[in-house]
């Protein structure tokens, strides 16, 4: 379909970034923008002011790089929560996800994104030396790498691990295990093999 | 994931503004926008800008109602087409996919739309004013309707026969019937109904 050249560079152009973003493919990108032309002008135009907004006027806390609206964020400037608890995450999708579960008191560091050589983002892309000179300043008692447990996030996991090993006390990284919910017969044989291999005793879980 | 508050009004509002999109939802357009955070300021940027100026910018074909860059689009302004034939279309991705072909040389014409109560659209939102006034002015021989096969499709197909007939000699309709490279025994009763009610002479074809 999308074969034929589109009869407006501007809608050329609009398609062309549109479809920049992971999942969106060029013919979804003109069902969206159709979509849109076909509103009011003015709601019309809040998509692009608002993403125009965001990226000129975004902030990064500069304690732990969450998006802010502040010099620092909401959750490093509370004095109610553990600073001396530091939790290691991807971006600010896991960091919400850790904080909707309501079981997490300490501050957080967002790396902003993993370790991925076949997407070029490589250590020097990440918040690696800001997490180090916290250590230096904040001397947290404990790490906790909150990655995916992908191929990408043990990858970070060790690259962090070496970066980090002997200046904090206690490193520690989320459980693996079973899901709630899940059934042994359909579980991976890694996942299962680790929740035997780190099984809890009965007693105190 | 969303139920906690994002960090930003400004993340919100972009978040709120792209989750209006049609099968966007919240946990999407928090992806796709952070996916646009680590890019490069002036990469991220052109995204917002390119939407913001297409929709200011936007010209429609005064004839047709194609999307354009000058006041006819380049299909009305070709005077190798044949402007007696013209096919009405939903929107311009219809009208590509048409193109595509390589099978019509005749004009069209974009309703930018297609009458659905359930959504909100009706007649008086499409152009079908501006098809009834080019009916006057151009006499065309021939108007096809190349609409969706759906219960809108069909409603729209219904309305705009009614408001037409009497005033242009042939009005048809794209032929019904097997896809290319269907086996029967899996086509749906309507089409493989309609394309035995409707099978063409085999010298013909």
């Amino acid at each position: 379909m999308t074969e034929h050249e589109l009869p407006s560079n501007l809608l050329e152009q609009a398609v062309n970034e549109m479809s920049r973003l992971p999942g969106i493919g060029r013919k979804t990108a003109l069902r969206l923008i159709l979509h849109l032309l076909r509103e009011e002008k003015k709601d019309a135009l809040k998509l692009g002011e608002s993403l125009t907004k965001l990226v000129n006027d975004i902030h990064y806390c500069t304690v732990c790089h969450n998006i802010t609206e502040n010099e620092v964020c909401d959750i490093c400037s509370d004095s109610a929560r553990d600073h001396k608890t530091i939790c290691v995450v991807e971006d600010i999708r896991d960091l919400l996800a850790i904080e909707n579960t309501q079981q997490y008191n300490g501050v957080y560091h967002v790396l902003g994104g993993i370790i991925s050589p076949i997407d070029g983002v490589g250590p020097g892309d990440l918040t690696i030396d800001l997490l180090m000179q916290r250590l230096e300043g904040e001397m947290p008692d404990e790490i906790i790498f909150a990655l995916p447990t992908t191929m990408e996030g043990d990858t970070t996991n060790y690259y962090l691990h070496k970066q980090i090993a002997g200046r904090v006390d206690k490193i520690t990284t989320l459980a693996r295990g079973l899901s709630f919910g899940d059934e042994l017969q359909y579980a991976d044989e890694v996942t299962l093999g680790r929740s035997l291999v780190e099984r809890i005793d009965y007693q105190t879980s």
